[in-house]
């Protein structure tokens, strides 16, 4: 099935679990066995980092992969050790695909023409190597920011369609000061509406069998009033919901992003679930278990709403 | 002078040229005799790639760095090679340093909260490696987008205060569809004049003694008449102006980005400068001269408008 809109709704339907956990792994936060180890083999590198990273995240993935369909790689926590970072980016997309896994890469790229190009290429796409074409990171979607219009998006909408992949573009981040830009008055409509508005159409090209696009959409969950209007407006968007849990969105905050057969969101949920471990055992040597056993609790709060 | 708005606004004046080379290297464009050696050294693969755009950018510095103060790396291009693309990137920042050039990544990187921290250490601070701070890509700035508002800014003027650093928040971009969500109307005013009101909101407490805050913007050349009604709103940020050349604007477009003196911009030209030999040599063997000779054309261009 090679189009990530119907792929993802049919991952999370056939897992009844509307949940996308989110690969942020802060350096100081993984435990100190996985640190110990990689120092050990590494010394206090770049390197030993991005090992690091790569075994914590290898222990989630496994612990995981058979209850959600989804994770979403928050790339900062990546890219701040250069390129040895990068190559742990890399290698947790492979992990995760290899267990099968949707990989969702949470990048918030935004440019024009053909740098925006070289980013869905890069991220998404194949890229021109000596006049072949090879595969680049190979997420199975990215998160874009719309500040720039069209001429910012629709490079990405081309690589998606060429290749089953996916877009999530901004409208309404769940940050207090979203307001700033997103809350604007532009004369009977706010800002993030008119954004909605352009979101539906870039994605009217790619809508797929399931009803849903290839362009969905990253809403909050801290701002429920408005995911009711943005639902209305993007009939054929799949929203990537932040802000449950550890931001403050509860499970009712989220409804609104859904249909009422539990299809249309996907909601994210980042250290609430990777750093589950650190409420009772300091060590971390369970803290694989104790993400799923977060995972199953957040699938059961959500599955009470429907 | 750790004081990035001084230091770009004392090297454009020592230099006389308020220009900065964009290092955008795209690999088919490269000249086919580097393309040669790498293949030769590493075969057709990302490393023979990040090689190429590597010695690439070597000579383009070397053939520059005594003329224009600063370069700008779009990271697209680098990027799209995933960890050996990041590889250049990185060695491409260092290299350019150790010549006395300004560097400025040109990112678009947003995000909010530890997120946009994350970023910035990576970028243009120090990054907690094993309870050690130690630099990251290190570049002088880099640029944002704003569309997360504050949430989304402060971190990265937090790290720019503590490292003498600096970033340009995209305000006015320089493509068509800008429009759809720049020139959106709020009551009496534009989306982007709001937005370049709160670049000069984030950047008062970073004002240097020249004047200049290390918080600037980006305002395209392509849009003269919104240029002079920005530059009016933003009065101490350095304005980074993409557009020139390929992409249609001309030394009177940027005009109304300047201060009568001269200063208070700094305009960007890339594939008109880099690729520069294309017009004449083929084989691309004198690409470092023919960058040189573009890049004093440019300074001698925007020199008569002062």
């Amino acid at each position: 099935m090679n189009h990530f809109g119907d792929r993802l709704t049919e991952r999370i339907s056939a897992l009844a679990n509307p949940t996308v956990v989110g690969l942020d792994p802060r350096l100081p936060q993984i435990p100190q066995f996985i640190l110990d180890e990689v120092i050990d083999e590494f010394g206090e590198t770049k390197e030993a980092a991005a090992e690091a990273i790569i075994r914590f995240n290898q222990g989630i993935i496994d612990a995981i992969a058979d209850i959600v369909p989804a994770v979403k790689l928050q790339i900062a926590f990546y890219e701040c050790f250069g390129s040895q970072g990068m190559r742990a980016y890399e290698e947790t997309t492979t992990y995760a695909h290899s267990k099968g896994l949707i990989v969702i890469g949470d990048v918030k790229r935004n440019d024009i023409g053909s740098t925006a190009k070289a980013y869905a290429e890069g991220h998404i796409g194949t890229v021109n190597l000596f006049d072949e074409r090879v595969p680049g990171i190979d997420s199975d979607a990215i998160t874009v920011t719309p500040y720039l219009g069209s001429d910012g998006i629709t490079p990405f909408t081309e690589v998606c369609r060429d290749n089953g992949k996916g877009i999530f573009v901004l409208v309404r981040t769940s940050n207090p000061s979203a307001d700033e830009i997103q809350s604007q008055p532009l004369g009977d409509h706010l800002m993030d509406e008119h954004v909605a508005g352009l979101v539906e159409g870039w994605g009217r090209d790619l809508i797929g069998d399931s009803g849903f696009s290839s362009v969905g959409a990253v809403v909050g969950a801290t701002y429920p009033e408005e995911a009711r209007s943005l639902r209305h407006l993007m009939p054929n968007q799949i929203f990537l919901v932040p802000g449950y849990g550890a931001q403050g969105g509860s499970a009712e905050d989220v409804k609104p992003c859904f249909y009422e057969n539990g299809t249309g969101a996907i909601v994210n949920s980042s250290r609430d679930i990777i750093f589950a471990f650190e409420k009772d055992d300091e060590s971390g040597e369970s803290y694989a278990e104790a993400a799923r056993e977060a995972a199953m609790a957040m699938k059961e709060d959500l599955g009470k709403l429907f």
